[in-house]
């Protein structure tokens, strides 16, 4: 069969018939509601000298827009001191521009059950965005290509913790550079339902995900509804590219959000302290929020910071640090001081391999991002050596992990069952808990429990051959992969984009580099 | 040359010798002093709930003391209702007896440097206690003998991050059950000198133990101080059992530090759900702590709370979990509320192996314990299977990953250095902080370094054999084996304490069991 008729045999009873066999397995949870507080570890009048000195950084030092003519107009008309490249915010201005931003929005997807909510309480988790490297237990470390992030994108829908498909889950290297956004895009549009992100390397290629994306919604709910949530990564520091600042430009104007994000490995791109590097990263926040909102006032935008320490001996990032959790709780504070939705954390490391170190820099990243209120999480799982790889079995492990993170979040249960006083007076001193009643009505969703992870007796997991969590992550990577099935879409929307990328590539040829 | 006259042959000119070639990796850090707030998911009115479900549990179905004719006279004169064995606590009781325990104490080190502060804002770390098993790379899963012990004491001793030399950190299997409490005390008190806990498994080895540390620090400071902090189990549901009360008393007696501790598997041994759960882990407490006062007024104790969750579909206990999390963020809210120091957390986890699944739950626990407000953390390094193994390699990774536990306590430092505005204005937009004057000036201190993960060049890891954290964790436990050196002791100490366990064993035949 071919893969167009084999789409088209997709449709219908097909679709409904495969929903209910893999019901289970594509169960997706909804996004995060926090129950729980935030851990706020700055005082007030920290907040007040960190915004203080952001101001004082935009007013005195400034901020450049690199080969953007038009940009340096927009600021002048909003009454900056702009001095060739170098842009100077009167105290007061920056914020002032950003207060147009909506504290909330919707980014839907193509199956409306998978629309996520971003800001307030919620926390809506995104893969891993960007590695160049693959790594799997059987094949190691090698070149992403598109196979391997079709691959990516299928573990991505077929997970029931994570709630948004993502963007460049790994860089399809075999796809010539000006090419390989439509790859990408007809991937998540095609073998995913859940939301995902646009395209950033060029305004242009900004331009096709709109156009792929009001094929796949229709020109109309595009126009009227926010489909994309996009990276927009600062210079730092306090640098805003014509490149990045195209893409923003292009989404800001169809009304699709933009996560706005410094990049800091703290010490070299920021300095060395905390409260420093909350300093750069607010002023760099504020202006480029403020020049969306100077683009068009009301535009989604999401207060970004990734941002992780160095390692003063070798000059590596590190992740998972404590000054990293700092700067993440200390940022969120500030998000929420701005009224703006938070992108932070993920599940950082810094290991080669899915190992002890990949785990423990993960987990603390993970529950360190929850705990800072961040609404969106990219690189939520997947991630290993500093970003460089995506990998198979960390995926699987990561996003098996963020189930703790909606239990948790779901706070305590304060009702007459969550008190269970019957069953304490069932069973008394000396008694045994898991025949009472109370027990047995609530059991089945008392505990999160792994889907991955090994809880059997050291006897049959020794019989069974002492696998390590890397090695049944492997055996998961390949169920998943092995009962993937695609959601049903539209046929005529499915040829209408591989038309539409057919034609893109035809139009001009290819460029590596 | 002999033990004695090798021990001898280090005082002294040698001492200080050794001190000063081993100043680095002996280097302890101070317990922890939290500057960050702790996260309480609970309000006050849930507090108050839980408060007064406890008081009802222990009023109108009351706890057992077994085998205890002497504690049920006590609860009788202090007005309990005792029927048999069963002793119900008028409302209000339990805590009134308990206002007598210290919100905080002392415990001593035979070295001062090393004296710990239990209670307020303090955090003390103790490694694992208890498992029958060790677990190394080389040797595999076999069971613990003395010479595991001393070698883990050893390893607790040049941890920089371990405060606290713990009690029984492995079963030592190869000595009589009724002997091994000497070998392992004399362990702690020759092979260390950071504090330790005392046995508990007979009143009558409570006795050795307030014995040879008189020895150890004199009879008179004995009396008049804490030296030892002890782990007392509660037989969860509501049972107190008269071994483990013996010792208790002994402890109390003598003013010693006891945790009172509830043992629970969720589901198990207490009820499903959360708030049940810590309305049991508070009237055990509110009973136990109670009666701690009834046998002396003022002896030190401590809130604890072992509590996990458990599989429903195998039974097996689980780690690291969302449920366990919201217990022990609980029951700090509630030891706070009684003014009690507050035991709880570990480096917990299912796994057979120091594996991603083992530092996950591992780094779950860890960072919860920090933000639960925990005082004394035992099992903070080294637990692995359940508690069922104390692992070499995940005893030196765990015990790395408390350095992050300190560094995230210590806050967010607010004074001018902190701001780097300086180093803002001396960079500038596009610049790089890493040659800048407060970067140099700051570096050495400003970020938490790992001693045992990787942070090498991908090429440089893989020339030097592609070693996963299992097994970087072998060569630093190996190489701190080989570096250690017994800290120095008064040999005339060393005599009585090696004297008296001879004696000891000496008047009793052996029994295993």
């Amino acid at each position: 069969m071919s893969e167009k008729a084999e789409r088209r045999a997709r449709g219908g009873g097909g679709a409904a018939r495969r929903a209910e066999r893999t019901a289970v397995s594509l169960e997706t949870a909804r996004y995060i509601e926090r129950n729980i507080p935030n851990l706020e570890i700055l005082n007030d009048e920290a907040l007040q000298i960190i915004e203080w000195n952001a101001d004082t950084v935009l007013e005195e030092i400034g901020v450049n827009f690199v080969d953007n003519p038009a940009a340096l107009d927009l600021w002048r008309a909003a009454g900056a001191d702009v001095q060739g490249e170098r842009v100077r915010i009167p105290r007061g201005l920056a914020r002032q521009l950003c207060a147009t931003a909506p504290g909330r929005f919707t980014q839907h997807a193509r199956n409306p059950a998978r629309n996520v909510e971003i800001g307030g309480k919620s926390l809506v988790l995104a893969p891993v965005y960007g590695p160049p490297f693959v790594r799997d237990q059987a094949g190691g470390r090698r070149y992403a290509t598109m196979e391997d992030f079709r691959n990516f994108v299928k573990l991505g829908y077929m997970s029931k913790w994570l709630h948004h498909s993502g963007g460049t889950v790994c860089e399809p290297t075999d796809i010539a550079v000006n090419k390989r956004h439509l790859d990408m895009l007809l991937a998540h549009m095609t073998l995913s339902d859940k939301p995902y992100m646009g395209s950033v390397t060029e305004p242009v290629r900004a331009e096709d995900s709109v156009k792929m994306s009001e094929i796949l919604f229709g020109a109309d709910f595009v126009q009227q509804n926010t489909v994309m949530t996009s990276l927009i990564n600062i210079n730092s520091p306090l640098t805003f590219d014509s490149t990045m600042m195209g893409a923003l430009e292009v989404y800001a104007r169809a009304g699709q959000a933009s996560i706005i994000s410094p990049f800091i490995v703290g010490g070299a791109m920021a300095p060395v302290t905390v409260a420093g590097t909350l300093t750069q990263v607010l002023a760099e926040v504020l202006a480029g929020v403020a020049y969306s909102q100077l683009i068009r006032p009301g535009a989604p935008v999401i207060f970004g910071a990734f941002v992780t320490s160095i390692d003063m001996n070798s000059g590596a990032p590190t992740f998972g640090t404590p000054e990293a959790s700092h700067i993440t709780y200390g940022a969120g504070q500030l998000a929420r001081r701005m009224g703006l939705p938070y992108r932070s954390g993920g599940a950082f490391c810094g290991s080669k391999l899915p190992d002890a170190q990949a785990a423990y820099e993960s987990a603390n990243s993970l529950n360190m991002a929850l705990l800072s209120g961040v609404n969106f999480m990219l690189h939520a799982c997947g991630w290993l050596e500093g970003g460089l790889v995506a990998s198979y079995e960390k995926f699987v492990l990561d996003a098996d992990q963020l189930g703790t993170l909606h239990h948790l979040a779901q706070g305590v249960k304060m009702d007459e069952n969550g008190q269970a006083m019957d069953a304490l007076r069932e069973v008394g001193p000396g008694g045994h808990f898991l025949g009472c009643e109370h027990t047995q009505a609530n059991f089945k969703t008392a505990f999160w429990r792994s889907d991955v992870l090994d809880y059997k007796p050291f006897e049959t997991w020794e019989d069974e051959g002492a696998r390590d969590s890397a090695t049944l992550a492997a055996v998961r990577v390949e169920k998943q992969l092995r009962d993937y099935q695609a959601p049903a879409l539209d046929p005529g929307i499915a040829e209408a984009l591989e038309a539409y990328v057919a034609g893109r590539k035809a139009s001009e040829p290819d460029a590596f580099g």
